[in-house]
Order: structure tokens, then sequence, then C-alpha cells
């Protein structure tokens, strides 16, 4: 086994955020679910949601691209998988992941549909409510797979959100595959609630079958995953799986399990909640880049815990700060 | 006379901006003049600059597109009059507007160029450094102008950055004309020195026909207006043909004359400066609406320094926080 060149690779949604302050009211009037994310089937309907918004910005976003967007500002060696259409939206996710120093290489796909866009709700309290139209995202070939890139990366890492559209999850399982022949370690966050509901069965053969090394999940997710009673059963039983297990609990903290052995850490505490959009994908930063950093376990909780709050004191999901000087007190 | 529909309309480019931060040094290397606007004169030069951009954020901007933006914030029915392009970057400038309760009636124009795009670095210290590539906004016709809602208008305000380009200009002379002869009044902000080193002698004739009502400049740029010894002397000689003179002094704060009385306020406090981007037009947003409701000039100028403070500490030009909140101290 060689020395890899990449500390990890991604495969994700390649879409770009349009954010938008919202009160609590016009959530419920459109039937939304607050907090949650749900999906827009089509141009025209994400459109009509678009005209609804307020004035907004538009950021680059993508669950494991933010992650990955994290680890770069952090130091790690990243690449990252995804698809984008032949336009302006494409063009800036490219020029965002590029100008972030992450390899990208994938080529943009001509016509429709567009490149994915995620309407993003912001509630005064800083919640938010995400509307996505997958777009292009959904159009990741198996062949847009560079196997010397996964074979490459010391880790690769996988987003739940894709395993939805059949052709990205095609790719994915080929990219485990990839992975695994070379020794390599695969990540895998289950996403959203929804995701699960429809993957359940999928996501516990990839665990029964020791595919999975680090998972990561929100308490609910890993309730809704396991089915069991209550979070400490579902920790007991995916932990018993899985090397390393990952759950956020919000603004109480996070746990890492290895071995057996539980680490607890709080949050870090916050002047004021802007916006969480991109909360987890930056935890997940920042617990990835201290474990692959060679940092202890709380000290990469902690790590996560420090991108994860960066993140939430402003809108997007990408860190704005300089997050390796954030993170030198760790 | 008939009571106006609208309070102000606007005529200016309708460009979204990209914002990022870049160091002192990254200016240099890339011979730009920090704090000033330069134009990028093809879409391949503005694409090249993007290249080298760090990741950033995409939000509306244009002078007289923020001006106003500030203005419906703050209560006052406004309207817009600037060329998009029929592309995604032209969708969320008139999405934008349009979210803000402005009203935008200008069709995108088909075919090339993209919709205008201004490539900003943000230094550490806040102070922005803008690249334009106008690309559509240069192609407003005289024939886009809706003369009935000029008429209908009590102000008309218009950007000296779009008095570079041939038709543009047209279609401003022109809707000088229909306001005047609506008995509406005409604002003008003369934008930037290299504007006013282009067409000195023809903003010069726009005030000595008594076209201008009033008038918005920073000290540097009433100094050049004028090619006086000093600022004072520019302030005499301006506010002398022009009812209305607001000349503004960065962290110095503003100072309106009218009418031979000047009044002058200092700049409202700030945290932490971010980014000056649309400063300036943030600060006109505040004085004509404060002048528009009836406010008193001090007051005005108050409300022209809280809107600039706002704007000031966020990335972007255009409002984030709630300015009628903001404003009920005034």
């Amino acid at each position: 086994m060689t020395q890899p060149a990449y500390d990890i690779v991604a495969i994700g949604n390649a879409i770009v955020d349009v954010l938008a302050p919202a009160d609590d009211g016009f959530i419920a009037e459109n039937a939304m679910t607050k907090g949650a994310m749900q999906l827009v089937f089509s141009a025209e309907e994400a459109d009509a949601l678009y005209a609804k918004m307020a004035p907004g910005q538009t950021v680059s976003g993508g669950s494991a691209a933010n992650t990955i967007a994290g680890m770069a500002a952090l130091g790690s060696r990243c690449a990252f998988i995804g698809q984008v259409a032949d336009d302006e939206l494409g063009d800036i996710f490219a020029h965002d992941i590029r100008a972030a120093g992450i390899r990208f290489d994938v080529p943009a796909r001509a016509g429709q549909p567009t490149t994915g866009r995620c309407l993003i709700f912001v509630s005064p309290d800083g919640q938010r409510t995400m509307n996505t139209f997958l777009g292009a995202s959904h159009y990741l070939p198996a062949q847009a797979l560079d196997r010397d890139l996964i074979a490459n990366s010391a880790w690769l890492y996988l987003e739940g959100y894709l395993w939805d559209p059949e052709e990205p999850r095609a790719a994915m399982r080929a990219a485990i595959e990839v992975a695994r022949a070379a020794g390599r370690q695969v990540a895998f966050t289950v996403s959203a609630e929804f995701v699960i509901d429809r993957h359940r069965g999928a996501f516990h053969d990839l665990i029964d079958a020791g595919l999975i090394d680090c998972l990561f999940a929100n308490q609910e997710e890993l309730v809704s995953l396991t089915q069991a009673a209550d979070v400490e059963a579902a920790i007991a039983a995916v932990s018993a799986k899985v090397p390393l297990l990952v759950v956020t609990f919000g603004p109480d903290g996070a746990m890492a399990v290895a071995g057996g052995e539980r680490t607890r850490i709080a949050a870090e505490p916050i002047d004021k909640v802007v916006d969480t959009t991109g909360a987890g994908d930056l935890f997940a930063a920042g617990f990835l880049h201290g474990r692959i950093a060679g940092r202890s376990t709380e000290q990469s909780l902690r790590l996560g815990a420090i991108c994860a709050a960066e993140c939430i004191g402003h809108y997007g999901p990408r860190p704005i700060a300089d997050l390796k000087a954030l993170a030198a007190s760790i």
C-alpha cells in the first residue's frame, strides 16, 4: 500500500445554496418542515419557490462538499467528486471548490438539468429549512469516478443524500470497492431521516458488511437508522458494528464511540446562532481533519465543535473565518 | 401634477457582486488600486480574475440598485431600470430586486454578453477593491425607459457609473427630460473619479443647466469634479449651483449643503469594519429616504449614516439587518 497523495476524497451533491431569511409563518404557509431538508422535484417548482424568497445570497454548498471545504481550510489534502451542469451556478461551485485548494476534475455536464440548487430559508432563531432541487447532481455517472484518485486517498467520504438517485448510488458503491481494494478507509454520513427511511436496508447492508469505518449521524438519524427504542440503544447497536461512530446532539455537543470507549464533548459557546446551515458538515470536517492529523478522539471532537460554531455564526455553510487559526487552540 | 405612485425610480447598472477576501499583496500583485473600481473589459478577463479569487459569495449589487434596495427596506416606494441578460446571474439580480418589493420590468436581454459581474476583493481592513465587467448592463436601450414610470416617480436617481457607455447615457438623458417635464426631482451620484475624469464636462453641463436637484459625491470626487484647490472650495462651487449637495467623508461623517446652510454629522460608530462595499450607496439610501419622508436634513444625514454602518458590518452591499428597526431611533 503506497502512501496516499490525498487525505480524503469525497463524493457528494454539487449544489449551490441560496440563503434568505424567512419567518416561521412563511415556513408553515409553504408546508415546509422547519429544520428539515425536502426535495424539490422540478426546476419549475424551484423557480416558483425562489420567487417567494426574500433577497438572498448565493454560496457553494452540498453536504460532503462543505465538509471537504472545511477540511481543506484546516490543511487536509482534499479532492471532490460531484456533478455540476455547464452553467453559471456550476461555474460558482467549481470555482469555490478549486479556490479552496480542492482537486475537482469532473467535467460540467452539458444541457438540462441545471446545476443543483438548494433554497434555504433561515429562521430568526438561526434554524435552516432546505429545499433542494438536485439538478445535474443526480446525474453523476459511475464512469466519472477517478479510480486512481480514490485509491490514492487515505479516506473516502460519502454523503447519504446522494444515495437516493440510482446513478450516483452505483458510483458510490463502485467507489467503496475501489477504496477497500486499495486498503483505504470509508466514512459515511447518513445525511437525513428521509434518506434513511428510503435506504435503511442498504445502509445496514453496508454496515454489516464492514464497509463503513466511520459513521456520522445526529441522534435522531441514529435512532431512525436502528429503529431502536432510544438513542442509547441505537448507539450500542451501531457502535458494535462500526469501528468509529460519531453522534452529534446539536447544542448538546457530540460523542464518539471507538473500540467500546465513549468520548463526549460539549458544544462550543456561540454568541448568536445566525444560521445553522452546514453546521453538521463542518463538525464532520473538524473531526475528520483531527483524526487524519493524528489528534486524539477528544481533540478531534473539539475541532469539530469549533468548526461547527464558526459555521453557525454566519450565513452559509462554508467557513469564512480562518479555521486554522481557530483550531490552533486545540 | 398628479401625486406620484413611486417615491423614486433609479437607473443604474444591473450587476451581481462576487465577494471574497484577499490580502493587500494580492491587490498589488494584480495591479489593482486598493479601494477603487476598475473596469474589466471582457468576459475572458473577468473569468481569469475570478479563477484567482478565494471562495466567495454572490449577491446582487450595482450602485443605484443597492441604494434603491436600501430605500425599499426603509419603506420607500421604489422602482428600478437596468439591464440584465437572460442567464442565472440575471435571474439572481431580478429576483433580489423584486423580492425587496421594488418594481423592475426591464426584460432580460437574450444572447451575449452575460449579466454584469463585479469581482470584489475585500481586504482584512474591510476596504473593497472592485473589478467590474459591465456585461449586459451596458446595453440598456433608451426604449427600455418606462416614461410613465419616470413621470410617476417623485425622484429620479441616476448613477454616474452608467454614464460611461453610450446607450445608457442616452437613456439617462432622456429620463432626465421626462422627469423634468413631469415636474419631478433628479438626484445624481457621480460614482467614481474615473467616471468624472471621462465626463467632467457633461456633468458640469447637467449641473449648470439646473438639471440636478441633489448631488452625491465623496470629498475626493467633489474635488475632482470641480478641479478646485481643496474640498472647501469644491463645496462652495457646487453648492452654489445644486440645491442639495451631499458630501461624504468616509469615517469622518457627511455634510449636506442646502440653501447656503451646511449640516454636518459624524459617522455612526462601528464595531468592526467587515466590508465597505455599498457603504456610499446605503448612505444615499438613508439620506434620500429621510428626505422623501419629510425628515430634517440632519435626521436624513443620520439615517444615511445608520444605513452605511449596517452595510459596513457585513459582507455585501445590500441590507441584511432590519433597516426600519435601526431607523426607528431617529
